[in-house]
């Protein structure tokens, strides 16, 4: 069974181990997680990092000794385990202030409140050096059409990044910022609701270059989208700067399971993406592989453990299936009868006019279209039989 | 790699592999399929049995001499390979006079007719040795809430079924009806929409013994519920008379995808509960493993004989995966501390009354709830990874 | 502008307008909301009664003293407005000790402190006079599919809900039960997901005539399935015992918005089915038209206040608007054109035996079913354009 | 009742009046629809417009005098009755060759033949005065995600659309290019599933000024996102080229039914949008209302036009109520305390500086969060219910 060290880069939350169990329907079924306490545990299980809001290390409306005395206890629990903090976020949904979102609220005040809130937490980042700062906008949103004019939200959406790209640029500080999106809850629908939609808006930015994604797997999939045809996407638009891994069980409230424990086929598709779907097979994304999820509110802090160790346990199981998938030469058969590699081939010759090509009678006069009725199959079942038997390990691992 | 011999009851309809590439948006991409060849061909891939709608073996409307040539060819291969006949079906969904559906049709002479065509296929079912008549009522439902009064369309599918029961009765027909429930499409809302809508239908029949269901993995999950969840209250009421095995990836279009190629976790369990969820570990179903799929319209017919053999591999190594799941001294272990079997010891104390009970203080006001915040954890997530890994084939199979 | 009165039987839970507007992602924006106060509003907005759960009233873990505070203080409000307490229920969802559910947990002990607790607060339902005891099991489920052996958690959901029917009995209460099904949220997978499958349950208890349901628009929409049609089976099988209306946009989390504000053409054919769908055109249903709805987090108590009469108008309004749908000359004449009433015509005829049936040529050898391409079409989209018409007050509500 | 006329520009695809019934369950119910009947049926009705794929008008593989006769019967029917072709499209979905795709069919034969097949559609429509290019890639997808290589897949549609921007201009054709988005179905997953991921990709193109979006309804709500608000990101991005409306009843197959018969509430959010939500509070969109629908499979001929008829009313009926929302003084008042308009006001002052901002000690540390609790509600279910009063006619239209 492969075993998880800091070469990995797995980074939790701290807000997901430290979940205490709180849903619609219930409070806490577990006490608070020290934040000390959790760095050593993720340290002993393997993990590279740990990453948090502003309010899951000290609690909103902390006093300045308060904040510092939090931020000094992780400060020195990092030193003593070598884990990093690689991002960072800012908490504008819990309290009540922010009950109309935080950047987009239509109260104006609040919308300033929000930001100096989120500058302090940019400054705590670049402070422990993370490179990216993760905005989730889940209060960014509204339940009635008419409640929201969508447009000027918008655009108070991008005077806010526009301002942060500003002051991290005249701060010099390294970090990027990673948008993440979701189509609903706790706003019955929220502002760029999907990875499209955010990499979208990132285009209208003043510094576009700053802003990314951060998309999360269980995010795409309430929304019914492929996940790693979502990543595959903003991968082609260079913006995949963070991810979030966790597991979905379809379109239903936002479950947060465990990495695998939801659609185990879009997992393995995404690991393959990941770690082989670079130039010449290496990996297509070499940043942190970061966990958000929940332990059950049915687990005590031994399941919480066993649920961290999971995630890390099952993308590594993926991993393996997806490079013994590539290596298999039935497989490179399959796919090569699938005419895979064959999308990578323009589809225009190299130097073929406009001329050229409506003179080639091959490729529409003559071209024989009854061919493709009852022949020239495909072969993508097949394709995906090979996938599911790798999956199920039935196939040459070891 | 495991192989399907008949032993494993592996059927298929003919309106599967038969399937010609047809969609909302496109024509045939595959010739018609012979029915000789597709007997042969599924014996040759170890499958037991085939299934069949009328109008699959002979198009709507042909007459009796056209219908019987096709009748005797397909005895003719039966006899020839050894394949049998176990279920048919009529079908009621294809032809314009079933627009507004078959039994439950607005229109009274369609009604009549429905009931008509469906004499003819049980006879010819009880001819062919079937046990099973599924009836799959995709056309009876609406788009529109006034265009049909649902208990009006009860009571007609009611009067219909009842009818049919008296018939079978009457014939000495040792057949028995699988009724099969989906949600919507083509209709906006088909009426039994789900696997509990039908049982509870079933309860109100003159001949309730006679019904059972049909439930189908892709439809269950079209609703967006938990099929082995669905299969295990079937089994709980007694009705699980047939089952239909495919996959499904999430709340979408019907996709009849290959068994396995779509909820890969949902379908482990469900196996898991067929081959194992009997008294004494055995199998708790031992009907017919009947794949209603259709092979993608990608392909051709090689692609056709890839997918129906994948079905049958995909289950076959899940049944492996299944059972050392269950052999896993560790996942026994989990199941303990998780108390699982704790469920099936009664709430109740033998003879308890309830008298008895009021008096048990260490029920109620003895118990301590507060053990349960920070305690008392199930050990969910831990018996989730063990299947995890035993579905990923990472767990001692061999 | 409609205005409610007692008489149109509107009843609220005291959860509903008592929301703090906690969620997956925010504490509560709103303070709590006394009993006695949020009695006397509802009896000056015309609501005819209050509904609660044992918590609710008193918080779980209150001595007997504070409980028994709590009851005088309800009962002193009831007593000076008039309101009634027509229904009560249990919560088996909250504290801690419920986080693997209540009449299904795994752990037998927490099952028999489930149904302490819900003894008790049948004892005080009958004492207030409630007619109608709600069962909402939204922790009787699971995530994972090993975690819970299905089957044995019918086996004891009925176990219960067969002691509890003993109970009633054996003391001589007017009460009987209502099952509330949900598919999901906050399990995984909950138990008897749907109306059917709830129905499907209450067959198989020791009194069924004593168990019915409490459906609820949100959570058969979170199925994607049809409530009016849902409310139109559970009326076929004599189950409609109580009613939860409120609003939902389509499948993701529980929404719990006003009666309307989700998809309101199927709000508008349930009021049709429920005012006017009985014998003779009067109602189908006539307890009270239940509000489980949550005022939404951005609201303080004015919001409310307004969304509670919100309900109640747009149910007022509705039943105008059905009224007038039921008496437009224009719309009998779209029903009779699209036979919808011929469906209530029994297919075989009075006294026809089966002889008779296949002996009649004109049903199946002479029956023209080329007619039905390109003819007979059905009108169901003008009648659907008619009801949209009479839904946006286009025609003759006043 | 509203009547419209050519001025209202609503447009139909001569697909959708000519929809034959056929679905993946059943074959036509209706007879082909002639060409130059529907334009005529189409003037009568008050339409402005026709639309069509390439072979709505000549059947896939016609030859060129086929061609022609049809385009000049087309021709004809134009000059009689005043119509226009604002719009036309090619199928790329429907033949055999299209299985998997046409600009990005890893077959790089079929790329060929598809954008010489389009080619030969933009010739057709500039000649017609079509001013936009709609672009659905319905079979742009995958059903497995080893299949398909999603980046390559982006990167040849993006060679395909340059070189379509390249054609017109050199043609000196006023037409611009507009993707319709979907998320599934035909195929499993569609590349560009939504508003978002279209609008990333146009931004990536050589000519982005060229193309914009052709977002219709039901498609977006296939996803569960809320249309609205994806076409007012499309507005604010400058890329509302083309609409095509219709209605769809939450996540399933694509229903295509009559604008206003599926999501109403979200039906008015949008016309309001449209015809309110531009400057001055006049028109946000002034292109063709172009209708995509089907009539139900259950209709004949008259059917058609009553389902061609419907949508055009609901449009207008849809449109008198959202001008008497604007124009109610109590809406007004509502939108104020809702501090709607408050969202327009930007979040910094004119020429604040990022010192002056966080030297205002009244945005952070002296700003009040607790007022928030138990106050400064925002009144957004007050603003939904007067919206749905003006929904349903309740209030002042007349």
């Amino acid at each position: 069974m492969p075993t998880p060290t800091p070469a990995d880069k797995f980074t939790f939350g701290l807000w997901t181990i430290g979940y205490n169990g709180t849903d619609p329907f219930g409070g806490p079924t577990r006490p608070p997680l020290d934040v000390v306490h959790a760095v050593e545990k993720l340290a002993e299980l393997g993990a590279a990092g740990l990453t948090f809001h502003d309010d899951d290390l000290f609690a909103f409306g902390s006093s300045d000794a308060e904040r510092q005395t939090q931020i000094d206890r992780l400060k020195g629990a990092l030193a003593d385990t070598g884990l990093t903090v690689p991002m960072v976020t800012t908490n504008l949904f819990s309290a009540p202030v922010f009950k109309d979102g935080g950047f987009t609220s239509n109260d104006r005040s609040v919308r300033r409140f929000a930001i100096r809130k989120v500058l302090r937490q940019i400054d705590l980042g670049a402070e422990l050096g993370a490179q990216t700062f993760v905005m989730w906008g889940g209060r960014e949103g509204a339940e009635y059409d008419s409640a929201k004019d969508v447009r000027q939200a918008l655009e108070r959406y991008r005077e806010a990044v526009n301002f942060l790209g500003d002051y991290v640029v005249e701060k010099g500080y390294d970090l990027r910022f990673a948008i993440e999106p979701k189509p609903n809850e706790p706003r019955g629908d929220i502002l760029l609701p999907t990875v499209g939609h955010a990499l979208a808006f990132i285009d209208s930015l003043a510094r576009p270059e700053l802003v990314g994604l951060n998309p999360e797997v269980g995010h795409e999939q309430m929304a019914g989208l492929n996940f790693a045809a979502g990543i595959a996407q903003a991968l082609y638009h260079g913006k995949l700067f963070h991810i979030d891994l966790n597991g979905q069980r379809g379109i239903k409230y936002d479950q947060d399971l465990v990495f695998g424990h939801g659609d185990l086929h879009n997992a393995f598709a995404l690991v393959d993406l990941l770690e082989n779907g670079g130039p010449n097979g290496g990996p297509a994304y070499d940043g942190p592989r970061h966990f958000d999820y929940k332990p059950s509110r049915t687990e005590d802090e031994t399941g919480v453990w066993d649920s961290a160790a999971a995630n890390m346990r099952t993308y590594l199981l993926l991993k393996e299936r997806a490079a013994a998938f590539r290596a298999d030469p039935e497989v490179q058969e399959a796919l090569e009868a699938a005419r895979v590699a064959e999308l990578a081939q323009p589809t225009f010759g190299e130097g073929e006019t406009y001329d050229d090509f409506v003179a080639d009678r091959s490729a529409y006069e003559d071209f024989d279209t009854d061919a493709y009725l009852g022949g020239k199959g495909f072969g993508f079942v097949r394709l995906q039989q090979l996938a599911t038997e790798h999956l199920l390990g039935a196939r040459g691992i070891r």
